[in-house]
């Protein structure tokens, strides 16, 4: 089910290089003031073209198609769209029968029967993200003066990114990196128990990022390691604030009045100039595959405004949420 | 919302000191076999009593409501339940003024203004799993011969895990561990892309444990200091089997025919018999909290089975989706 | 999909001959008072009993089981339970070979594999519908004093619904008929375009309940036989109200501000003394069918009540959706 | 929540007025045949310009923006977009201070509070259901060899439509219709028990099309006067043929082998060229309206293509899901 969301529900559209890819937007308040050029800030944080980013540029210019009126939404749903322009039309149908190692090439062909558009990386692109980001613009607007802040924590395993990115670039090889994403101003007593809690959809909000492979929360894979009088954060205000926030801002799923916390490793990138080994599917023989074109050397560098419209996203539907269940009935 | 699943779709309710808690499960296949006894082996791992787990004792008989007809499953939604036994009827109203660090006791008497049940972290409470658990047990039931396998890799930081909670208990502290869990003879091309990949759904599920606070598949957070021509897994047969499995057998969010792999962070209980500090909410003033009674002093132990019944749910429901979408048409 | 609902979501289990019947309401928000003899008053009007329907009489006696403390809902799911008792336990599996014209038994043996609960209609029993009163009761409460009344028009063609079941009980046959429904108190803009209008939803859940076979709202199929100017409604206050009600209260499946006003077919109840013939499916001969026992000679006479509670659930659902998405802007 | 469906889930999106309007489908099969011409034979069927229907002519081209890979259904969702043209480009506004009776111009304006688009009737035009005309051409592809067929059975109460639309034009006032659509080659088995029954989809599908005011299945509102004996349809052959089919097809919410047959009430265009009284909602004061410009006489001359597209739509969601819960335990 490409659909995310309870009240403010996005669905993602689109390949690579076909058409377009794009978004569409359920359940958004109407009244929201909404320009083109809201999206100019964000969106150039995830356009390509810097050190260590694909060459590949596209204009990235979002057209929107349906829900807005007189520069505001106007509650019914939203359609933004961008054409893909800057598709190289080189002939991709070897990815069939050698799929590239860390893609979704071989998946892809084995769900779809070899129907998907494999046109580089089809429905399974990076691009897709683009979607995501629009939605993340609105969804900023929903919940400010809520914000959340994505930053790169390292790179290639260092905290000195410019140095860890020249040196993949001269050993010709891709690398992951680790990406912090920190929502301050949070409301007490967003999320539900269990399935909706915050942890439950942010993560599955994260995963659904490619390239990313692991989340943890406040003190996450630390907390393991700690004594439970060491990572109990201590409440010191009758407001729910904390001395430590090893929790990450969440208790039984639930925001506690501190920051949200999360941490999330994103995977180097799958395309290298290293030659790799792969098993060519109708020979059923390993060939040698060589990777050319232009790639990230690190897709990270990219990725903190995607989480924080992810972050985004997942706090608007939660926001939304919040008008009713637990206080409707007090209100009488 | 407190349901999870697109097909199989299970919903928890209950709470630790109230009448019951248990597991609506609709969309179940008819046909299933399903007798009390089915149960023994899941509960018995869940249960506590042995060392490092708290003494509170519960028969955990597992009452079949609806669903079930001649030890066959019917097709129809089946309910089980629990009666709550042994709960010790003291006063916890205290838990209100003095929210527990750790605990979601504050965090609910916000969400619920004072309406929760807060009598042993009510809905909240880890006793919750055990529904969690018997839906499990049905679903191994549906994925076989796929076959989810948890167990602890470490506690208290310690992979001598006897020893780790031996120190635990003797310091009077709670320590938390890492479980990490296999899935065996996944079939090629179950998830899809983005909202419903195998990591987000996971994720997902898994976050809804209490005491879970990170995710990691694969290499999970090692992949972010990997270069892409040692992270990428080159596939070596037709069938999509891997030489090495740093994907956690997931490409694109879809399975790739190897196994799966994700490790989890369980915290410290919040429990502990040291002495903490927390705000009396009424009078503002900050009072030395000692939290008496009984407590597991590492909740990780009675995790892993947690884990694998959560695993198998999120698999059910994908192979019960796997049976359409992709291949009907081709059917033809 | 055993649920319905966005917000307020109730599931339905059980089976007529099982071990309950019951219902799992999630999304309740905390605070509601809630005792057992809160539900006698709609109990009373769905209970058999009276001239035309069936003798067979049930205790209906409620078991929260969950998500109710100190006599208030507390935020988490509520369960509701009835232990069924009356069980004349009969050998039904003749329903197998010789299924009963007009009820499920041919459906569910086809659907289900022979693995349904077949006695006394199992899962497709009226008496699920104990569940769907039960949270309308609690739905009641929460929409108040927004009112759904629901009244018999006519059974059997007469609007002397005395006498026509006099006439059909001396006839030895069943009897259908006419349930009106009007919801008073209606708020302005409930409701949403398309696929979540109140028609949508109201019949949704309508249909759900057995032995519906058609819904109207306003003039409905009388509306396909008027002219335009006949047919709407001119607005004569700045609030709305409209001179006639043509519309039923709706207009592009939101909420208008008059009443809203729907009408439905209540099929004769398919079990009758009337001898009916029948195909055996294992020998693949025509049977004569005698059905013997306890039936509603007019099951139309216990729907209302249950009209009244569907009618509340799809109200509370909408009402606790409106809180949130058109407004919430502005209020910033 | 703009979308309908469980596995073949559509959305629709767009304003009558404003950039496009169209359809995003998610869980479309992979490999479903699909080129532009497909859509000729549905798209004319619904496009006005004969006796009755408005003159304003819209090209309606598809454009397949996603999802389609030469000429085939790739799995990832479709996205299927009419770019507006023929809007007449006058001042609606007068539309929010005197709405016009039968529309929803009072509504939206009380549900968004000035937001929605207006011109045209916005989002809640007729002309939105293009897309669900568009989606329906796939499900029928889908769900071959089964086919939905609707006919007109009457126009202003009369069968001779022809005639029935002359004596509407002559009176310059506008008629409505009862359209009947018979499903044929319906697999045994589809549908679930309460609220996922055929009825209970079917009902709020074909309520989310414009105009339509009531809907019945098999002998509908005359069901209510039958006797039981009479109205019971008796198996015949061990396929579960009947003789008589005034269940329209459904027993238990489940398809029982017959046609699936029901008629829904379609109101007079709500739009007329007689002068209407409404409210001036600033001024408080009454006032005669005159509504200029293009309308169909008689809408529900252009609903059976739509009525039938919203079938197909409803039964490959049926269909898809069918693949899985009931069988998949015994094909083990």
């Amino acid at each position: 089910m490409n659909t995310f969301g309870a009240i403010f529900r996005i669905s993602l559209f689109g390949e690579s290089h076909g058409e377009s890819v794009g978004v569409l937007i359920d359940g958004c308040p109407a009244g929201i003031p909404l320009k083109h050029s809201d999206f100019n800030t964000d969106f150039s944080r995830r356009r390509s073209g810097a050190k260590g980013t694909t060459p590949r540029k596209e204009a990235d210019i979002p057209k929107i198609m349906s829900g807005v009126f007189n520069e505001r939404t106007t509650g019914a749903p939203v359609m933004i769209m961008f054409e893909n322009s800057n598709t190289r039309s080189r002939d991709y149908s070897n990815l069939i029968e050698t799929p590239r190692p860390g893609h979704a090439d071989f998946t892809a062909q084995q769900k779809f029967g070899g129907y998907q558009d494999y046109r580089g990386g089809g429905h399974f692109s990076g691009r897709l993200t683009l979607g995501l980001v629009a939605a993340g613009v609105i969804a900023k607007k929903i919940i400010h003066p809520l914000t959340p802040e994505a930053r790169l924590l390292e790179v290639g395993g260092s905290s000195d990114i410019d140095a860890a990115v020249d040196r993949a670039i001269e050993a010709e090889d891709s690398i992951g990196g680790i990406v912090e994403c920190t929502i301050g101003s949070v409301p007490l007593a967003l999320g539900e128990p269990f399935f909706a809690s915050i942890e439950a959809h942010m993560s599955q909000m994260i995963f659904s990022i490619p390239a990313i492979k692991g989340i943890e929360f406040g003190a996450g894979f630390r907390a393991a390691r700690m004594c439970g009088s060491e990572h109990n954060d201590n409440i010191v205000s009758t407001d729910g604030i904390t001395e430590t926030n090893h929790a990450g801002g969440i208790n039984g799923g639930i925001s506690n009045g501190n920051d949200i916390v999360f941490r999330v490793a994103v995977k180097p990138t799958s395309s290298t100039h290293q030659a790799q080994k792969t098993m060519n599917i109708s020979s059923g023989k390993m060939e040698v595959l060589k990777i050319e074109g232009r790639h990230d050397t690190c897709i990270a560098l990219r990725v903190p405004v995607v989480v924080e419209a992810a972050a985004a996203v997942v706090m608007a539907d939660f926001m939304l949420q919040a008008q009713q269940t637990e206080k409707i009935f007090n209100q009488k």
